[in-house]
């Protein structure tokens, strides 16, 4: 690396350098006004770590697991489509760069590599993200193989069926020159030249699936399923990636990081709940593990660690964000990654108590009124 | 179109650099200060969309009906006044836009056209916007004309009985050009030669007036009445349009949208409620669906769609929000623009649950206190 | 004039130009880092006008009564010192404005010109403003001069005995180069030829006063007594001018319009409340009569118009507020500036019941949980 | 001073014109994106002092004790390390400056200038801070020299045993040319000369002590112990100082400040509570005794007052701070710093009454809802 970005706004802008700006605005841009893009950052801010001294916690343990699988900290490599868009090594790189720091990385069904070759050099977890397409065959070929690679989970992207607008790549005139790599797969109207690539997947995608269409696919794979893109207490079922895509679909939701609670909630300890959107510190993943999180996944970073320098990017990418948040769950004295309380997050200060002090006299000069204050 | 504009806010830069200044301003401002311009559009952002996933929904159905008529997607051309501000085509063209596309057009009383000419191109419903006169005749007269040219609606502007100070308008001296065109109606003090538009309309309407001036018409027309410009529970009665006149009128109000609530739960079905104010996104119209508006009506893109463009102007501009709007339901999940659940809308995150959370322990070091925290 | 400002943010701008900087500072500056200054206007944005329609009004009558006296609309011309600081005439043309337009004139005890100069151009009621001075003498003598020019009250500023940082003028080394204008009272310690004018004053005042010396001056005048710079319901009493002087004293207090409503309601109909501070707007004016003011008082404007035009500018500065208060009660519907009910103004939308509509079930796919939230 | 600051800003402005870059941002930087940093400055402007009249409090006394001892103003020098880097008679100078305006020092264990020295120019009560060392041995030891030299209390921060990421310091390759002076005591593995001083110290401190290690510490020392670093009300007990160390540990925290009413709340009366954080004007200070602490700690300012004028300018500092105070204890019309009542200070305007008022009616046009809203 001949520049040496110290966190992941760094990485950005010493990656926006090297892309074209059509390739960085088509990774880093959202939908319509940008305004879910933003808010996934800002609602950050607006949660606050408590922090707790003399627990005698000692360095943390950043282990967790994730569907039963032991990875060596909360932070997962995300799904995103073609890698290749940031590095010729694409997918190959980040899975070895997640392999290599000891965590999972979850693949696209629009990889610039072949799943089975992307199975070949992981040496972590690999889950394989796809989606319920109209042809369930495809659906079920996909997974598969998946599962023949050797993959440990099934991620169903849900919210993907309707194209949205990202006026990026429209202004851009974006002409998506990747391809999946499915050789093997029939996919006779994949049309993925098109201005803005997930018109083309959307295109593909059964509008009128159901969950049972989740619980078929599910009846035909050995994998646990994971379901991605979801922001209601009301949805919430199964493993859940608790995500607004990023920003990318609809915009005008709140922060996922706000709707984690809910869902959390929602789901009471039945199952394992992730987050994706915004995370680009270690404070971000320590306030989702603290809103009930199993882990966080990032995406975009993954391509500005490419952009640098291909996998030994992508290594250190992961490298700040995981030695970041082994300094915060230090600094807060938590002993595990695995074991983060709720009190460690708060969304305000505690003043409440203030306003019962309100009248008060002064000097022996008595408080004049004793109105009672709402 | 020799420009490509592809949302509402690149329509009105491309058109604020094909009018002059002055009419531009007219068109763009609000009054006073233009607190309530600006927070007409900032309370949408404030406003969360929560997209469901799985229903099953399919693509949605954008049709609605307002008082019985058929439209293919729940936004009205609202009024406006001489729309040859912005074209010589000025009504004629936004109508046979509105009509082109299936959706309802609602005609100024201060046209660059004769209603009849207007009424004789219109394809969609037809609503004739008046206000009540201190002359009970005029009054009558033109909600004649209205119901004779076909009309469907009398649309009743209500806030207007007193001169907005419209500051951007004082600064250029603006003197109206346009002319209103009810060549047969006696309109003898109908000075529109002013500095200010409304001043010559509001110099004409009775200030006066109270609620039986309404019935009173209504007893006159077989048309039924929208009653538009009510900001408060208190008033709503009838169909009515929620509307602070697009912040140009009393400036401190709050957003239309954020009085939307309060109308909708005291109409209580009774009638349909619409919105005016803001609308520049498929998701700001459905958010106010969601809040429970029946339609929403934009006013002000309409003239930069004419500008642009003429009636391939407005139909564009109309075309975009239709397409979003299709895009957001059905990235919420929704089938119906007809029926849009409350819950589709929230004004904040649900965070709740953990402020019962604190305080906590960790490590086995207790918690040391035991207050209770409001 | 020869310029034509048409708001009083343009009167302040323009007499800015023909102010000396030091000047203009020593009159618009605050206390500290001017916090409460930006707060007293930035206040009345975050309050909300709620326009009604159709209430038969007709045009408003803008008279009120203060202590019994009928003013032409409810805004007075505010104690404020050395008005000679921006025009020769100084109170003589501020007084002669605020009588020619039908109102009332608080005379500040700093003035440029002799009290009873003053009195004798008065055409409309004349308050004299004065301190609790160390010398009870000093204090009884003054009131005894007002009522003997036939002054209707005297306005006690209670929030001057301690000299507060200014730091606009230590930073010009301002140096008074006025005098009060009291030749026939002894004041040998009245120094007012310091850095900020306030040591001077606040030299004098007894720092240890209390409630019973306000008793002690109520039994020495015939005149009614009107308390000024309160800002707790603890302290309210007597007739009262909520104030923070103008974020000139303490800086980190509430707007004045903010600490409004706890002085109505500890008052309770018992004396007349009224209130300076930020008012610019006549939506600023028709806010605090819905929280319960009587009236307003305005000061720094007057420097504006009397900078610009003398007596013409504070005539225009006070016209220009009225009838924005005239335009403002006509588009919320109100018949009378003495009577503006309290609903006419909210510090919030009324969401409330969006957050019980939570969760909902869309398509027939039931909301799967149960859980209530806060 | 060639200079003529007149506030803690003026004072830090001509600081860094006087200091290395690099030394400037050791200073004044924080942590990672130096949202806690900002957050202890701006979260003072969300709290609102509510001044009282005519309480007959006279001029107030500044005086307060802490710990038993008598200072003349609740504003202490706290510890910060190696006050050379602004001055080279560092903490010389600033022992001096705080002992000749009668207040109380607590110097730093990573102090330019040996403890004893530093002691022997006290002329105002000194306190020594110091963290738990692995080495019990060596905390110990420390703990013995500062109770020879005449300290008066030990002050343990428990918040540096996580090296935080100061992004600042990285960008400088920062190298700390300067090293403890305790030349009697082995500190074989202190190794100062590292790119980010706290390394050094934070890899010397027992990251797995707990509360045990406290008490074991006081049963080894005659001083009372003041525990430094808590920012939740689970830790308090002892003395405490509310701090997130300036901004300097974890970052995304709530201000100091924020946290000072929970933790006020869970000592409840049984030891005395201080605050760092954020103090640059008098109203921050009330503002903190108002919310019950009995003194706050100023650091960074102590760094600017030396690098502008050395102990001249420390001087300075804390008595612009003290003046500050004085005028703003008077201006509420309080007596003493040592009892500032709670209602001193309120977070938010109390507008509940308005809610209640709605929905109204106006001139005999009856309220048609009866809906409540929450």
């Amino acid at each position: 690396m001949d520049v040496q970005p110290i966190n992941l706004a760094e990485f950005e802008a010493f990656a926006r350098e090297r892309l074209p700006a059509s390739e960085y605005d088509f990774i880093a841009g959202g939908t319509a006004d940008e305004a879910t893009l933003l808010r996934n950052r800002t609602a950050f801010g607006r949660l606050f770590l408590r922090p707790r001294v003399l627990t005698g916690a000692g360095a943390p343990d950043l282990r967790t697991t994730v569907l039963g699988s032991e990875i060596a900290f909360p932070i997962l490599a995300g799904p995103a489509g073609f890698h290749a868009r940031a590095h010729p090594d694409g997918e190959l790189a980040t899975t070895r760069a997640a392999g290599a720091l000891g965590t999972a990385m979850v693949l696209s069904s629009a990889s610039s590599h072949p799943l089975e070759q992307v199975a070949a050099v992981a040496t972590g977890p690999l889950w394989f993200q796809q989606y319920l397409f109209r042809d369930r065959g495809l659906t079920a070929d996909l997974a598969a193989r998946a599962e023949a690679a050797g993959c440990r989970a099934l991620c169903l992207t849900l919210d993907s069926a309707v194209r949205a607008k990202r006026e990026r790549n429209i202004r851009h005139r974006y002409t998506n020159p990747h391809s999946p790599t499915y050789e093997g797969v029939a996919v006779p109207d994949y049309d993925w030249d098109t201005s803005d690539a997930p018109r083309g997947v959307s295109a593909l995608i059964d509008r009128a699936a159901g969950w049972s269409d989740v619980e078929d696919l599910a009846g035909r794979t050995a994998l646990p399923i994971v379901v991605k893109g979801l922001m209601t207490a009301e949805d919430a079922a199964l493993a859940v990636v608790v995500s607004n895509h990023g920003g990318r679909q609809l915009d005008g939701t709140l922060a996922s990081v706000e709707a984690l609670p809910e869902i959390v909630a929602a789901v009471d300890g039945r199952a394992e709940v992730y987050l994706d959107g915004g995370i680009r510190r270690g404070t971000d993943v320590l306030k989702a593990l603290a809103l009930g999180a199993r882990a966080v996944l990032v995406a975009r970073p993954l391509f500005w660690g490419l952009a640098v320098d291909g996998e030994a990017g992508v290594a250190a990418v992961l490298r700040i964000l995981r030695d970041e948040l082994a300094t915060d769950l230090g600094l807060c004295g938590l002993a595990s990654a695995a074991h983060v309380p709720r009190g460690t997050v708060t969304p305000r200060p505690r003043l409440g108590t203030l306003a019962s002090q309100l009248p008060y006299a002064v000097n022996g000069n008595p408080a004049q009124v004793g109105q009672s204050d709402p």
